[in-house]
């Protein structure tokens, strides 16, 4: 099978995070934190391994200003349920995707406002329009790195420095770019970083992990067994404990920090060179093909390696159905969580047949994937 | 090493959730219910299978009841939290983990009045006292189904018919018993069942399950991404959607099916009966050495496999650090995370050495337990 579905969890996972999960689930998985034998201490240990890894990746002082969640989803609704409260506002864009999206309206209806920016049919964004829709009860921007339908890289540093002037946080979901792109939250002045283990960053599904820059109070999702300050009833002010309740995803984490060593390790420059050069590879090859429609940059200085196209009028999962039943290769079709981008780039009825492209793809699984679309596209016409 | 911390997390795993974990990890992790392409698809079924399993072993009858959550702590969380609200009662135990008491004390903070049913200084709770405890606003009972620090069995039956006559809910926390107890949701009137995968279970940590009765409807404390309804804004009603926000853990969930599987294979009674055979020979060997402070009921029939006791005044902490280092046997000492379960037992300040039996515990590993134990107190003596 040709896999090109890596904006949704990326496989293959490199060799080390597969013998790492399996050694830890063999050979040491304890409950970190809780008892204070060798096997729980080695578990403990490998989980701090990995905050330590993540700190060298985002620029991060202090490994306990990370906390492991379940996915970017949970991360994202920890990190805005926990900040806005009643009368605050926050500003977002029109090319989130609902785990931004969907606590956001929730967050409507206890009273938080917010203004979505409307990007452009590109899905780009104005930092000037970001800049025009703060109130002065704006206590956070909340935005994603890179659209995870059109690829559209958003400028990050530019609304960090608008939040910084301002004195907003900024939240960024990184759930497409990290790993893949720098991400420096200081020079970036992001405040809250999401993201989740199973995209980029090379881990296992059931990880996540959200950055809290130091001084940022919020207010806690669960409570729970912590490990830590057990004689109290009351959930403990020390991180990541605050945060992180009952026993961890050992292995999960485990096998983030592999997948976090063969980024350092590999170069997080080389890894973008790649994927960059696979989606200018393929974004002209597209372009020879009539009839094809293709949204967002076009251009992969400016997308992340998210291609999303149309052949024509043509459902968007038929074609998916094709590729995968008779070409084997597997993309994503429909909407892709994010209605409100598709909104914005006119696909909201159609959806987009939507390629992305891993580390470990090549020049010839383009091929394939241009070849296929070429078939399919004579098929419909015949 | 001998492990005698299978309360904390069972150690080792049956082969076969390793196996089926690193070939889903290999072959065929895709984003399940988002993409439709065969990976995705493989993702989807082994994740539904999982569920599947889960019915067969608490006797459910619709796979979409049971939710997918981190671990028994974000169960208990959502339960508690999607149901109560400000002027409800809840009716609990003081035997309660912190995964239970913290979130119920939290809620308390919202106007959720509560009631901590004392039990008896062996862990054991009279279900008189529950029904005594009910006034006209209690919702719930949340309680465990056996005490993490001294295994007491509760009397969840008993319970579930008064709950059932008094239309009230009932919550139980079956972190120290599934997978290892006859659990029967339907005839034990349990509308709301939490439990971890990394215990009894045998699945790996990052795990946990929250069955919801058909009909009882729940706040959800996440909204996100659900690969169902992408065109909205708010969270779908669906089940299991509405509480499964983003990406789930797949291979986690997997190796939790394949866990249930070796359950179900095995037998849940030849499980238990190995279980209460080495929690007997454990406490008649234990009543052999003077000077050792047992607490809990000291009987096989009424307890899990849980044995909590002191070497006289001596520190928990200390014991069991020479218990590690000096004879390579892992346990669990401190408070356990359930400091009104010490306080009932009398042991709040002490703490206690915890030993706990799994599966794959032998008499042999019993023996070495019991001469480590007398070498100590003996060097103590000294």
């Amino acid at each position: 099978m040709v896999y090109l579905d890596n904006a949704a969890t990326t496989y293959p996972k490199p060799e080390t995070v597969y013998q790492a999960m399996d050694r830890c689930m063999r050979e040491y998985n304890a409950n970190p934190g809780r008892s204070g034998h060798k096997m729980a201490l080695a578990s403990g240990r490998s989980i701090y391994k990995t905050r330590d890894l993540l700190c060298q990746l985002f620029h991060i002082d202090n490994p306990m200003q990370i906390i492991f969640t379940q996915n970017a989803t949970d991360s994202l609704n920890l990190a805005l349920k926990g900040l806005l409260k009643s009368g605050d506002h926050v500003v977002t864009t029109s090319m989130e995707h609902n785990s931004m999206l969907r606590p956001i309206m929730a967050l409507e209806e206890l009273g938080v406002e917010n203004t979505i920016v409307q990007c452009d049919p590109t899905g780009a964004l104005d930092p000037k329009q970001i800049e025009a829709a703060i109130k002065p009860n704006t206590k956070l921007i909340a935005m994603t790195h890179a659209s995870n339908v059109v690829g559209t890289l958003m400028p990050v540093e530019e609304v960090g420095a608008i939040a910084r002037e301002r004195k907003i946080l900024l939240l960024v979901d990184a759930a497409q770019t990290a790993g893949v792109y720098p991400i420096d939250v200081q020079k970036m002045n992001i405040d809250l970083l999401a993201a989740p283990g199973h995209k980029g960053l090379m881990g296992p599904q059931g990880t996540g992990i959200l950055y809290i820059r130091e001084g940022i109070a919020l207010r806690h999702m669960k409570e729970g067994g912590t490990g830590s300050k057990s004689e109290y009833l009351t959930q403990p002010e020390i991180l990541p404990d605050r945060y992180e309740s009952g026993t961890p995803n050992t292995p999960g984490i485990v096998g983030l920090g592999a997948g976090v060593a063969f980024i350092l390790e590999e170069g997080i420059e080389k890894i973008r060179a790649h994927e960059e050069e696979l989606t200018e590879y393929f974004l002209k090859q597209l372009k020879k093909i009539q009839g094809i429609v293709l949204y967002g940059p076009q251009d992969h200085r400016k997308q992340a390696a998210v291609i999303s196209l149309n052949l024509g009028e043509e459902d968007s999962s038929e074609v998916s159905y094709v590729l995968d039943q008779v070409f084997d290769i597997a993309v994503r079709s429909g909407l892709h969580c994010a209605p409100m981008a598709h909104k914005t780039i006119g696909t909201f009825e159609q959806g987009t047949v939507r390629f992305s492209i891993g580390y470990f793809n090549t020049r010839e699984d383009i091929d394939k994937a241009v070849e296929a679309l070429m078939r399919i596209k004579e098929e419909l016409e015949a």
